[in-house]
Order: C-alpha cells, then sequence, then structure tokens
C-alpha cells in the first residue's frame, strides 16, 4: 500500500523479524529505574506513578503533535508518520519518547487487521500490542460493565434512588465489533431477571470510562472523575451519578493499573508509550494525559498523534486534553498524501494509481483548511506528505507547488519502507521550528463562554461552517445542562471524520454549510459535552470478510495475520 | 469467621503485610530459568511451554487432590486447606506446587469479596489475583465473545451455512454477575443492526472455551477443540462448529498467552500455580491440565482442588480430567467443618455456634457418602476437619469418635490462623497415604459404555440416587448425540452442588430419590456431554449490597474491600 508495499513483507512479518531490546534496556535508556517498572513479558512494561513523583520538577521536553487532513479510504499513515518521525528524531541523537494510543481488539478482528504504526515504522511487539497489550482496555471494559450490572442491580433490588430505567444513559460495553449489540432488550424472563428496559452496548473505547482514565492525573483524581460520571435520571428527571450508587472506589479498583502508562519500543528502539485510545468523535481521540506527562520529563522531545483529522483530533486534544492537563504542543506536524488528495479532490479509490493533477490541486483545499486551523491556534507547523508507490514525480513536484503557492512548508516522508531514515527531512522541519517557537497554543473559546457559542466557534472557526442549526431538543439540552452547572465544561464535538462538514460525502473543502446540532451528551466524569452531528457510530459492525478469518497460531507460537 | 476471624485481620490486611519474594527467585526455586518466564510485574509470572518440552521425560510428583462434603452457607474453607496443606508440605522440606484455580471477578464483587485461600493460608498478591491477574478470564471472554460477533456477523451477511438464528446455543459472556444478561433479544433496531433474535450471557467461567483452556494439552490441541465447538444447528437441524466458520485460528491468537500456567506464592513462599477456573456444575471446576502437569514435572507433591462437593468437583476431576490428562492422584483431602455438618444434620445457620451433637451425629453422614465414593475410585483419602472458633471441644471429639467408628482416618487444620504450621498433622497424615499407595483410580464407568449408563452409574454410585429419571427431550438428545459420534464422551452432571441429590434442600446423605436429567448440550470442544438436572444457573446476580460497596483504593494506592 505505502512504500514497500511491492516488497512481499506484511507488517506482521517486518515486526516478527525485528529483533528487540529487552525493556528493562529501553526504560534505562530515558532514566526509569528497575523499581519503577513492572514487566510484563520481556518486552513491555508499565510506569508506576513513583516516575511522576520523582521528577515533578524536572522541565518539561518539546511536545509535537501529529494530525492530519480529513481521513480518506485511501490511507494516510499518521500512526507510521509519528513513529517514523520519532525514530528519525532519535536517529538525529535526540532523547525522544513516542506517544502513542492503544489499539481496540474489536476493529483489529474487523478490517484493520492491526494498527501499531506500519512497515519499517512500528512499535512492538505488534502482535501483542494489538491484542491484550497490558490489559488496560478489558479493564475499563470491566469497569464499565461493573457499573451497569450495579446499576440494573440497584433498580432490580428495589430503585431507592428511583431510577427512571427508560432513562438510563450509561451502556455496557465490549471491545468487539459486534452490531447486533446496539439495540437490545434486557432483563427479560421474569423477575429473578431483572428489570426489563432498552439497552445497547458500545465498543469499549467509546466509553466515558476511556476517555476518564484518559484525562485524569493520577488514581485519586480518576476516582473523583468516575464519582461525577452521570449514568442517567431519576422519575424527577434528577441526574444521578455514580456518587449516588458508591461504587466509585470499586470502579477506581479495577481501574488500579490500567492507569500506569505502558513502556514498549518501535523497531528502531525508540522508547514508545502506549497508552489510552478513546475514539475521537464521541470522545477526544488521544492517548493519556499520564502518559503524555511522563514521557515530557523524561525526553527532550515527544512525539504524539491525535484522532482523525485536525477538525477533530487536534481540536480536541488542544481544547480538552492540553488546556486540562496544562500543557501545549511546540509544533504541529499535519499528514497528506497525494493519493488522500486526489479523493479530496473527486477522483475515485479506483482510480487512485492514475496520475490526476487535477484532482489533487482541487484537494489541496483540504490541506490548506488544516493549517489554517493549526494556524489559528497559534502554533507552527510543517505538511508531512508521506510517499506512496505510485505518487507520480509530477504529482509530487505539483505538490510542492501547491506548497510553495500557499506559504507553507512540507517536507516528503518514507519512512513506511526505511524507518526514521525516511523521516529525517521532517524531522529537521519540526526541529526548526521548534527551535523559533516559544508560543503556547491559543484556544478558540473560552471555558466561560455558553455551550452554544463554544459549538459555534469550533464549527466557523475549524470546520469552516457558515453557521449551526441546534434542534430544539438540543437548545434544552444545552439550557438544561448550565442549569445542572455544566455549561464551562469544554465541548466534544461528534462528527463525521470524513469531511470537514457533518456530510461525510463533502470532501476537500466544503463552504457554505451549516452544522447540525442534534443532541448534547453530558460526560462530566470525562470533563466535556459532547454534541452530536449526524448519525455517530459507537458500536461498528464486521465486514463480510473479516481479518479474523486470515488470523492464527504457527507452530513456533507466532501470531500470523496481523497486518 | 474461620479460627483467627476473632483477631481484627481481615485477608487483606494479612495479605498486604505479607512480604513477598520476587517471583523470579520462586520460579528458581522449582528450577525455572528466567527465560522460561515472562513476568506480569515483580510478583506473578506465566510459564512458557518450552519448560514442558524440557522436562518431558522427567518424572511426574505425586498429586494430592482436595476437595469437600457438599458446601453449606457455613462456609468449609477448601482453598484455605489446599493452600495450608501445600505449605504444611513444603514446612516439611518437601518440593511442594500447589496448583489452583483463578478467581471469577463476577463473583469477588458480588458476595466473596476475593477467592484466593484465606487468612495465613493464602496465595500473593491477593489483590490482583482477584482482579484482573494475567488477563486470561479476560482473553476467554474476548474469544467467547468474538465468536459470537462471527456467529451473528456471518447471519448478517447473507448466511451461507445456512445457520438457524433460533437455534443458536453459542451465548455471550461476561466475567460479571449481571442478571439482566441472562435472557435478551440482540440485532434490534432495522437491517443495519444484523438479524434479531434471543440470546444472553454467561459468567465467562461457564464458557465451553473456558472448559476447552483448562482441558487443553497445548497451543494446537486448544486449536483443534475449539473448532469442534458446536455454535448451533442450520435450518435442517445438523450442528455448525467453529471449523464450519473458520474462525478458529483468530480464538487461538486470541488465548495464545492465556494458555500458559500462571506462577504465583503463598504467604510461606511456596510456589502456586493459578490457571483456569472452569464452572464445577455445567463445566469440570478444576485447575488447567497446562498447569498440573507442568506441577507434576517441577514438585515432589502437587496440592490441587476440584470445585464444590466431591459428588460433583472430585468426580469430574477423576472422570473428565485426570482421565484425559493420564494423571492420577495418589491420595485425596475431603474438607470438612463442624459447622457445615450440624447444617447438613438440620442446624440453621443462625444457631451454628449452639453445640449441637445430635446435628453433627446426623450430618456426619455426608461426610461418610463421599468418603465411600472416594473408595469406589480406588483412592486412600482423609477427612481434613477444618477448624472454626466456635467449635466446642465435645464437638470435635465427637467428630473424633464418629471418624473412629466409621474407621475413618482424618487430622484437624487450622491453616487460617496457623498457616501450614497448622496443616503439619494432615501432611503427615497424606505423606503416609502416599507411601503406602501405588495405584492409580479406577473409573466408575468406561468410554465405550452409553451416555446413559454413564450417567445411571455416577447417579447411583456417586450420588446416591436410586435411579435417574430421563426426559423425554433428553432422550431423544441422547439418541441423537450418539448419531453424531459424540456417545463416547464423558458426561458432566450439572447438579445443585448443596445436595447429593438434585433438591438444593435435601441435606446430609438424602436416599432412596431419582434424579432427573432434563437436557443435554454437547462441548465437543471442551470434550463432554452435559447433562442438566434441575435449574443450574450460568449467570449469577448481586446481592442487594454487593461487596464492591465496600472496595477502595488508598492514597498508597493499595487495594481495600476484598476479604
Amino acid at each position: 500500500m505505502e512504500i514497500g508495499s511491492e516488497k512481499l513483507h506484511s507488517d506482521i512479518e517486518i515486526a516478527l523479524s525485528a529483533k528487540m531490546k529487552p525493556i528493562k534496556e529501553i526504560a534505562n535508556s530515558i532514566g526509569i529505574k528497575e523499581d519503577e517498572l513492572d514487566q510484563y513479558g520481556k518486552y513491555k512494561a508499565k510506569i508506576n506513578s513513583t516516575v511522576m513523583k520523582r521528577l515533578e520538577h524536572e522541565q518539561d521536553g518539546n511536545l509535537i503533535l501529529v494530525t492530519s487532513i480529513n481521513p480518506t479510504k485511501a490511507g494516510e499513515g499518521k500512526s507510521t508518520v509519528t513513529v517514523g518521525l520519532g525514530d528519525a528524531l532519535q536517529k538525529l541523537g535526540h532523547r525522544t519518547i513516542i506517544a502513542l494510543r492503544e489499539p481496540s481488539l474489536g476493529p483489529v478482528m474487523g478490517l484493520k487487521g492491526g494498527a501499531a504504526g506500519g512497515g519499517y515504522s512500528q512499535v512492538l511487539p505488534m502482535d501483542e500490542i494489538n491484542l491484550h497489550f497490558t490489559g488496560d482496555i478489558h479493564a475499563i471494559t470491566t469497569a464499565n460493565n461493573a457499573l451497569a450490572a450495579f446499576i440494573d442491580n440497584h433498580i432490580h433490588q428495589g430503585n431507592e434512588l428511583g431510577i427512571d430505567p427508560r432513562r438510563i444513559v450509561w451502556k455496557r460495553s465490549i471491545d468487539m465489533n459486534d452490531r447486533v449489540l446496539r439495540n437490545i432488550t434486557v432483563g427479560l424472563g421474569g423477575p429473578s431477571n431483572g428489570v426489563p428496559r432498552e439497552d445497547g452496548f458500545d465498543i469499549t473505547v467509546a466509553s466515558e470510562i476511556m476517555a476518564v482514565l484518559c484525562l485524569a492525573d493520577g488514581l485519586q483524581d480518576i476516582k473523583k472523575r468516575l464519582s461525577k460520571m452521570v449514568i442517567g435520571y431519576t422519575w424527577g428527571q434528577r441526574p444521578v451519578t455514580v456518587a449516588d450508587l458508591g461504587v466509585e472506589g470499586a470502579l477506581t479498583l479495577i481501574l488500579k493499573e490500567a492507569m500506569k502508562p505502558n513502556l514498549v519500543q518501535t523497531i528502531a528502539h525508540t522508547p514508545a508509550f502506549v497508552h489510552g485510545g478513546p475514539f475521537a468523535n464521541i470522545a477526544h481521540g488521544c492517548n493519556s494525559v499520564a502518559a503524555t506527562k511522563t514521557a515530557l520529563k523524561l525526553a527532550d522531545y515527544v512525539v504524539t498523534e491525535a484522532g482523525f483529522g485536525a477538525d477533530l483530533g487536534a481540536e480536541k486534544f488542544l481544547h480538552i486534553k492540553a488546556r486540562g492537563a496544562g500543557i501545549s504542543p511546540k509544533a504541529v506536524v499535519i499528514v497528506a498524501t497525494v493519493r488522500a488528495l486526489k479523493m479530496h479532490g473527486g477522483a475515485l479509490k479506483e482510480e487512485l494509481t492514475r496520475e490526476d493533477l487535477s484532482a489533487l490541486k482541487t484537494g489541496f483545499e483540504n490541506v490548506k483548511k488544516h493549517a489554517e486551523t493549526i494556524s489559528a491556534f497559534g502554533l507552527p507547523f510543517i505538511i508531512a506528505l508521506n510517499r506512496f508507490a505510485d505518487d507520480s514525480p509530477l504529482e509530487l513536484e505539483a505538490f510542492g507547488k501547491l506548497c510553495l503557492d500557499s506559504g507553507i512548508s512540507y517536507a516528503l516522508t518514507e519512512v513506511w519502507e526505511k524507518g526514521g531514515g525516511g523521516g529525517i527531512e521532517l524531522a529537521e522541519g519540526i526541529l526548526k521550528l521548534i527551535e523559533d517557537n516559544n508560543r503556547s497554543f491559543e484556544p478558540l473559546y473560552d471555558l466561560s463562554d455558553s455551550l452554544e457559542v463554544k459549538i459555534v466557534k469550533v464549527a466557523k472557526t475549524v470546520y469552516g461552517a457558515s453557521d449551526v442549526d441546534f434542534t430544539p431538543a438540543a437548545r434544552q439540552q444545552m439550557k438544561k445542562f448550565e442549569q445542572e452547572g455544566w455549561g464551562s465544561l469544554p465541548v466534544c464535538i461528534a462528527k463525521t471524520q470524513y469531511s470537514l462538514s457533518d456530510n461525510p460525502v463533502l470532501l476537500g473543502r466544503p463552504t457554505g454549510f451549516k452544522l447540525t446540532v442534534r443532541e448534547l451528551k453530558p460526560k462530566i466524569g470525562a470533563g466535556f459535552i459532547v454534541a452530536l452531528t449526524g448519525d455517530i457510530m459507537t458500536m461498528p459492525g464486521l465486514p463480510k470478510s473479516p481479518a479474523a478469518l486470515r488470523m492464527d497460531v504457527d507452530e513456533s507460537e507466532n501470531a500470523v495475520g496481523l497486518f
């Protein structure tokens, strides 16, 4: 697919043939002591919270945020570029840590087959990271479903709190693509089986607990956040929280180990923190605050990524994660590919191998919009043009010209095929930007703005919408939420990742569109208000021929079929 | 509760105050090399399959099986005695390994609060073992639910195999006590959400995959067993297997690490293998073959336990696990308590602190029946009388007299309070039995017997039933299963654990009762046919005040409220 796909090596083959260093050595290289580490096998470890305490007064390193254009079916390789950039910085002699999200098993079994970078820019052990890793997502699933069981048990045992079974907003979760669990009825079969009601499962990475784990600052903060989560409403329509049920202690206990950042390595032995993986639409879509903050204490450069395009991931990274945690990127990378831009310019997926300068030019508007957004936040950026095998020389030249004409700097990356060596130009570009920049980002809205103003500001400045339509239900909710005292939280707009607008087929740079906000959801534990635009899928389905059909274990107990 | 409960230390307090040795040292003490070990933190490890290969030709140590009378609400402390006996053998200078089941998180959150022995006879780290441990049960949940998703996806995508959605026998699973998930409907809300059907969740330890993992001999055997699991029937009522769906490779991959035995230690640093935890009614209820066989290669004495009373756990341990794996216990411990025997003799739970020699005498018949059963298998045994604080001297004396009159040997244990020191008499008794015994157990039925004959033999010899009633449905199933070629599998009778009969309120030693077999279930991957008698609960519920309400994490990140 990307450069190197002409060779007959799949990601798993490259990953399994790579020679890892013992994780103790990797930890040691960034100054983590052995008693601050809990090993999970020889090549994975969890980092104890004692590290942060020890380094509390150290200066932070430089944070680099990797984001992208709106994703297309052509693939952009954002994680691959993130890993490759980290390896390139390490190769240039800089103390570097990469901070990534954990992959969700459901999509691995479905379409993706794997998600830990690609080619020679991967984090290892790729097979274990894609399967159970250190059990974080399982712990979140468990906490999520324990809470669901406590809710239904409370109702079954007399419902002292007066929870309205029709107004429970806490859903069950599972780390699997399982469409039949989207809408279910539970509690059937008579009184001993509880009180019947409508329910449904989300994929675990969409659980508020995943967002809580990613945004919390330590175990006591997790507990505080968990206790504030709204699980539903009483018959009198007052919110019911986890604290009302009294189970925040048990949920915290379930999450105790999952809270600790995981340490692994890239093929080039660059340390990588892979921790947390919230959805980038219903949640904020970036790795954990704990991992990012710990990495900043341990390295001069920390490379991290945010989910989907800059309109979703980077916006939320900045407004939700970075503002909440008191950190700021020093510079931003926007990943783009010729293939994806041609799709944004109207080319069909089947025609992407054909040279199409006109589509490229039209599609380039998508990069430009994201570049403007990052500028609006006051941050310097560089475009990483992630080269694919069938990009033509003329297309590459045309891209360079488009950048030059727009005053945008870019670097060509070939990290899939060459690892860090294919990202040197990008690394040098980033180092230059950081050297010249001493500012933090400027939020596009204030927390004291009303929920409506916050949403409108993001819609206009980041998406390029002409205006926002709120449904009557959404307006009523905004009013109610502000009455509940939730008005000062940031907003987390759930929107299709494929378009800057809320219509997935409007590619490139749509203009003159109105964003429609249908519904709001309070995520008080996570600390944001979700605003839903369009139908947001929180439980994917499996394709006709799932990747699982090609998975196996060979005679030497190695994984087969992850790619 | 048990001796020592007068002191103000809970199990978790004792566990947290114990000083563990690094797991590398424990491994080293039984000759496991560092590269054969995958550490999960400092005090837990998985043992690679290379150990078994290296020791293939070594002689096996002596296996000791711990079973008990029919359990009552008074508590027997079977796991506590198992751990205490192991510590006692170690204390006497014998190379000993304890082999236990993994606790299920659902009951921990519900009633139990913890399950890794008790008092000074515990396995550590108790908190982690009771929570996620090394993720085995999460892996089983994941494999179980991946299979469920593959089934529903197959139907949604065209149903090439012609699976009848009304005849799917594969249920979803979750490691939580959650009664509202027993009976559900899935696939609601229109065509994009799959095909609607009735479904339900079992607790994970009731999943056939748990039984497969526990009975399989290596990863390739797991794959073969998984491929044979029956997930439902076609419109033409022919069985559909995992092999038909082609996902046995993916499921094996999900279970790759879970297959490896886990090593931990007791408070006295005796090595303990804690691995696998199938239900002892719907499944066979003992720890994994992989763990037991590996332990037998590494130690002179291996102490293991089977679930519930000897009528359920020991019978299945012998007929299913031991026969399949080609191993045999050298001697058996039957755990009894004065309290529990008084309940078997008609005393009420509220009156157990009151001396009641008459109830004790009547209840003693329960011990005698289990003793006869173990004798019928041709195995020597000893009763462990697990002493509780309010056992009166007269009661203890009466118990001794009852044993003497029946020609049964027994030993008093005080392992809750004293650890291994409280189990020396029991250990010496067991050593004597093993010294005098060179036989393997004799099964009570042959695999070539018909399913009906197998069930009748167990019912009469082990339960003491006068006869067995098969419902017409059960008779039809027996015929069908034998036509399918499943007739030569052992039977796994699902019966209440509280009574020797299929009526939970018939305590003591009921006679003249008929066992009713209602239904049969093929567990072809596990390798047995389940015969259901009465209503067998495969998804427990939470109590009004779940143990979870008292759980927390303290400022030092230690677990609170596990007991």
